[in-house]
């Protein structure tokens, strides 16, 4: 049973769950976001497309054996996960260059990155999410380097379990964000969502884009492309 | 006997020298850029000064066992240094929270940073030198993960090195940026220049601004300041 509304985010819904200290609901949301709040766009169906797409995710990667927040899809746009106290970091995981990497680094997009480069972000909507090195991230998150190091590398491992996931519905996974967060114990998990939201997806054929830079920019209606995601994921993945 | 010009920076022009194939002339100029460029004074004097106070910390780093590029002061505004080819990096070393690092990650000015921060920034003017992480660095320089991490521990007995230095003349350091440049058998070597335009300095006991930053917020005469802090130099610590 659905307790009172925690936080409202820009994509979801968090609540407390009655009777449960150490379960939340997420919610997940119609709205889509962009450029730091600056675009807004409701999109009918999406919030369902991601709890499913995040939720099946998140089963895959509980197969592989990483530690994650999720316990199950309770509805078509809702879902039961482990209260965690969020790290205030957004881990960039980017297998091809694109977006800000581009931007701020020249280099063109497309390029292909090999070792995948992994990237912190300080989590702040009032500074706009900066870019931010080791140094500074252990200083403003309080963690150990050693915490960091092994948030780096189940990073890593994430990213080779969803290059192979994606592959299988003939997508390409570009870059992607996480979050941790850590339990009622102090162990770090994975936490959040991973879906059209927060990853980079191009068609392993076409390279057409299929995630939500084609809301930023105007390129394709978000919820079929979102939907057909979802359709090659029942399709292919198996979970 | 200088050769020909190689490269007119923001501050300094760089000569080769006739007949050594690895020596070059820095010659200081009295111009001082701020902001990217976009503000911009001539200051007669500047070059003399920044040339004989950056001479004067190479040689204490020399001192103290650093591997600098300097050989000589060659005359007011000349100082010989051996030819390095320079690694594309802004290395940062922050004591004190100020400038970019208050305003990116809302740091307060003054918050004293212990363990200091070493922050790498990617040197290339028309990207306005953006700050990076360590797999940014290893892959626009091509370094090895342990030369980075060589640079950053040199960074920081460089720091402490500089610390005491400042002191006696009874100014804080509250942050510095490094060059480094590899020489003709690869080794890795400090380069550029360490002067009042490349460190924030604030007086021991008022904690008034002694550095550049008197001409990027007009606070009081860049030349008068810099003569202050050589005159203090030069009677307090002895290289
Ligand atoms: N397991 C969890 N425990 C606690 N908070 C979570 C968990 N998973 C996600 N969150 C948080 O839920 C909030 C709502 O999500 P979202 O709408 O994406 O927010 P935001 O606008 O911050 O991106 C975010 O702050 C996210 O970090
Ligand atoms: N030992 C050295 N060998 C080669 N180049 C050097 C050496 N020391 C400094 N330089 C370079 O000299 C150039 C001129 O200095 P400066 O005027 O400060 O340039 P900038 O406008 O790039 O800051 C810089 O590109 C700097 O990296
Ligand atoms: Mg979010
Ligand atoms: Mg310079």
């Amino acid at each position: 049973m659905r307790g009172s509304l925690l936080y409202e985010g820009k994509a979801k819904k968090v609540y407390t769950m009655l009777g449960e200290e150490f379960q939340l609901i997420l919610e997940y949301k119609d709205e889509a976001t962009a450029f730091n709040g600056e675009k807004y766009k409701m999109f009918r169906g999406k919030g369902r497309l991601n709890n499913l797409i995040s939720s099946k995710v998140f089963q895959y990667l509980h197969m592989k054996g990483i530690q994650t927040h999720f316990i199950e899809t309770l509805s078509e746009t809702e879902q039961m996960v482990s209260h965690t106290r969020i790290i205030p970091l957004e881990v960039v995981v980017r297998n091809v260059a694109a977006g800000s990497l581009s931007r701020r680094l020249g280099i063109e997009e497309g390029t292909i990155l090999e070792p995948a480069l992994v990237e912190f972000y300080y989590k702040e909507d009032k500074l706009q999410d900066p870019l931010i090195n080791d140094e500074h991230a252990a200083y403003l998150t309080g963690l150990s380097q050693e915490d960091l190091e092994g948030i780096k590398q189940d990073a890593r491992s994430i990213n080779a379990h969803l290059k192979s996931f994606f592959d299988e519905a003939d997508l390409k996974l570009i870059d992607f964000k996480l979050e941790f967060g850590k339990l009622h114990d102090g162990s770090i998990v994975l936490a959040d969502e991973i879906s059209p939201d927060t990853c980079r997806l191009w068609d392993k054929k076409t390279n057409r884009k299929m995630d939500k830079d084609v809301f930023r920019e105007d390129i394709e209606d978000l919820v079929e492309i979102y939907e057909a995601i979802l359709k090659r994921l029942e399709a292919k993945v198996h979970v």
